[in-house]
């Protein structure tokens, strides 16, 4: 048999906690209601979550509920009260938990004296007194209890053991040491965690967690540091979301334990084909952008723009990866092109849309796009396909948007008129439609215009520049078929960008199922 | 006299690289046209960088005049020729920089097996071979050689001591050890660094650089580890940009080595006060949004959403924060209210309006509040003064948006008409406007009503849900004397919701307006 914290072949079994839905909802106006909770909390499950902690209980009616709906569905998880040391609180996160089968209780109180000055006007002596007292408590209706020595990175070490261990005295069974403040460095925090672990009576027969912010960027490495130094539990949020600059990313430290696993000879149970599907999630629930650049699921993520890191990319992978994209349910939206992009990219890239092109044509192409990169920065796919198109005797873009009026405002609902131009057959026609709003009113439009069954899934738009007279980039993603497509689109006008980057979208994705429909026939 | 890396009060002085125009520039689809660079290249001067890398000479005549104004222009800041180890780049690279005051020669090849055997068909031999050569060729030119052992944290030690070896014994004066692919750990990062510096032969005699990647979070903390076992130079770039996820982030190692710097004993030529304003420079550059929850430059960074972190931030602003935002120029856009926000918030907030709401006034406004904050999750400011307008007898907002109707479409020039609404006054005037696009149109029609001196700088659409009948959210940044104001607004109509939020952030603007000439005509 092994321990909990030890697998079958000998690696040590690092627990997730998930405190998304408490500590990540807490991101400034990004609140979710509890319907999307219970939704999450599934998606959690799925993704191989040890613990989830679902929100504070004692906050509204409608977290309180969301709490119990969700100890009741997710059988298979532990389930986390939160509460401060109240008994207000303990008693809602103790009822709020009732129906779980596996839960603990999630008590805290600051530990620095600026908090015990400022904020809770108390000494370090009645600290103690309340912890004991809640710590007890608390322990009459659980038995797995989580103490939180808040603010902890930024306290007098011997408190925070003398507090520890006051704590482990009355029955806690997991010592979280935050850096509520996301002050610590790496080397500090796996001191506070030794030191705490020898000095701390009883400090060896209770387990850690690790729950550290992101204020200046070195939250993973100080939750990685931690568990060198002997915490078995890491708590994140989806994204990094949460107060201030954000707790610790899920999927970076699960891919820091992934990635190097034989090095650190640990491993978890994240399940990393639902990865990129819990972060898409997150980020819709919370209206949260994902950064171009956020580790493992932002767009520019796998990425590659300069020429010499492509040309290693196409002769072995490994040159230039250290990870599987496409293992986390990344869809690979392949190298962006841009102007460092070489010869060599421009032809593979073509050659995955079926377009082969070779010589003397390759350099036209390539000299074309040179020119396309340096005014427009960008090239999207469809892009590179209709210069390959005008420079060869290549299918260009099956759809064009060739003409749009649309009106926006006050009134309840929007008309629009949309010209679509059939490139193949060389045919234009126009189309009517009505929507809430102009996007709307232009893709019911489109959606009569080109055949793809596609589900408008995201937009964003951002001015390029300031003064009124910006350009919007567009960038549109549907999904048709369980694959995601992506158009992009600049243009001064802001309505015409979004709908020309959706007729993009729409053309990647006929190409792709012309491409499938060609490999088909083929066999 | 005080050596390059000690400073008066003996702190050991850290040199920040900058290589936003270089490697940040590779982030995909990011490129800066040559122009931009300059301006750039003058911000990165005033924050006071030691050492700018413009970009790459050799890949296009544009780059390469660029490279050539920008040494010409910063002649009080070291300026670094990047280049593959061949003369062909050699050269480019030493003649671009030819006018620079003080310069250096940055060389590269890879050390890794991978890279050898994969891309560059080397053996060992033959690369220490080349980079001798190299080094041996560029040091005719130039005194000051950085060479960069690439991908250096996945390579043989025993090569890359080798390699360093003969690189110091050609005359390279500065060593990197590039973690190019974002792989490596802290601890890994001091142990490479430690035993290059001690088992290279004359590896005490030069100086130590360190090149992170934030494949998996660790950039910060990893250059954090390099520069503790002796790097005295940190290659960064703004916002972290770079390939895939981007680069070590200028702001987070600068933040770090100066919120902890007794810790360190460390210190940098960092001006604080020019940190925001470069992260937004080369955002917009760009054309990269910053991530809400990015450290210290994010729109998060320092906002705090849970009524325990509000209420110790309003007793003592050092209970949550350890930064001061405002010495970074951060426009101090407070705490964003939501549906955690506290009474004493609520009534804060209103204060630094001028609004004063007490006893029973006071829970009217926070019951209204809730209400609202349950709906929309958000509550701007412009919506809680609203609220507390409608629940007291305080001013309301100056100015509403009470109708719109404008055309989109594919014509030259877009035409709108848009009624605004005078609130203490009580009256409506309609105004018409064109602009290349809708909302530069509506934006001519507002400017007519509301007498801001208003310059639009940055408008962010994003869809709130999936399904093309989403919502959308738009947030419009505005500058007025200097100040940053922005307005948020949420509409199934994206214009609609983009004219709504440029209203609120005018309102916000005249609020503050008011408020100072208010305060003045007291005094």
């Amino acid at each position: 048999m092994t321990t909990i914290n030890e697998t079958n072949n000998g690696m040590k079994k690092i627990q997730i906690f998930d405190t998304t839905l408490r500590d990540g909802e807490q991101s400034p106006g990004a609140s979710i209601d509890p319907e999307r909770k219970i939704i999450i909390a599934r998606q959690l499950g799925k993704l191989g979550i040890d613990v989830i902690e679902p929100g504070f209980a004692i906050s509204s009616p409608g977290e309180f509920a969301a709490i119990q709906q969700i100890s009741r569905e997710l059988q298979h998880v532990e389930i986390a009260g939160f509460a401060r040391a109240m008994k207000v609180d303990i008693d809602a996160a103790v009822k709020a938990t009732q129906d779980a089968a596996r839960r603990r209780l999630h008590l805290f109180i600051s530990s620095s004296d600026i908090h015990l000055l400022h904020q809770l006007n108390k000494t370090r002596k009645e600290v103690v007194q309340i912890a004991r007292e809640m710590i007890a408590y608390g322990k009459q209706f659980v038995e797995e209890i989580e103490f939180s020595a808040m603010d902890s990175t930024r306290s007098d070490r011997d408190f925070v053991v003398e507090l520890v261990e006051a704590a482990i005295a009355e029955g806690a069974t997991i010592i979280n040491l935050p850096d509520t403040l996301g002050y610590a460095m790496p080397d500090e925090i796996e001191d506070l965690f030794r030191s705490v672990r020898r000095q701390a009576r009883g400090g060896e027969t209770v387990r850690y967690s690790t729950h550290c912010h992101n204020d200046l960027g070195m939250a993973a490495a100080n939750s990685l540091a931690a568990i060198r130094a002997g915490a078995t539990q890491v708590e994140v949020t989806v994204n990094g979301v949460g107060e201030r600059a954000g707790n610790c990313s899920l999927e970076e430290i699960a891919m820091i334990i992934e990635t190097r696993k034989s090095a650190l000879q640990m491993e978890t149970r994240i399940q990393q084909s639902e990865i990129y599907e819990t972060s898409r999630m997150v980020s819709r629930a919370m209206h949260y952008p994902i950064a171009y650049n956020k580790p493992i699921v932002g767009r520019n993520a796998f990425q590659h723009e300069s020429g010499i890191h492509q040309d290693g990319l196409l002769k072995n992978r490994n040159t230039y990866e250290i990870m599987d994209p496409e293992a986390m349910g990344i869809p690979r939206s392949m190298i962006v092109l841009g102007r460092h992009s070489g010869r060599h990219a421009i032809k593979h890239r073509l050659s995955e849309y079926g377009i082969a092109v070779e010589g003397e044509e390759l350099v036209n192409v390539y000299n074309r796009f040179k020119q396309v990169a340096d005014e427009k920065k960008l090239v999207t796919d469809n892009e590179l396909i209709r210069i390959a198109g005008e420079m060869t005797d290549t299918q260009p873009d099956p759809y064009m948007l060739s003409d749009l009026q649309v009106l926006s405002g006050s009134h309840k609902s929007r008309i629009a008129t949309v010209t679509i131009r059939e490139n193949e057959a060389g045919t234009e026609h126009s189309y009517t439609g009505t929507g809430d709003g102009p996007l709307e009113a232009v893709i019911h439009c489109i959606q009569q215009a080109i055949p793809v069954a596609a589900e408008f899934e995201d937009l964003e738009i951002h001015s390029l520049s300031t003064g009124e007279d910006a350009h919007g980039e567009a960038v549109v993603t549907i999904v048709n078929n369980g694959e995601r497509y992506r158009g992009t689109s600049i243009h001064s006008d802001i309505v015409y960008a979004a709908a020309q980057a959706y007729v993009a979208a729409c053309n990647q994705a006929m190409l792709t199922i012309n491409k499938l429909a060609n490999e088909e026939s083929v066999i």
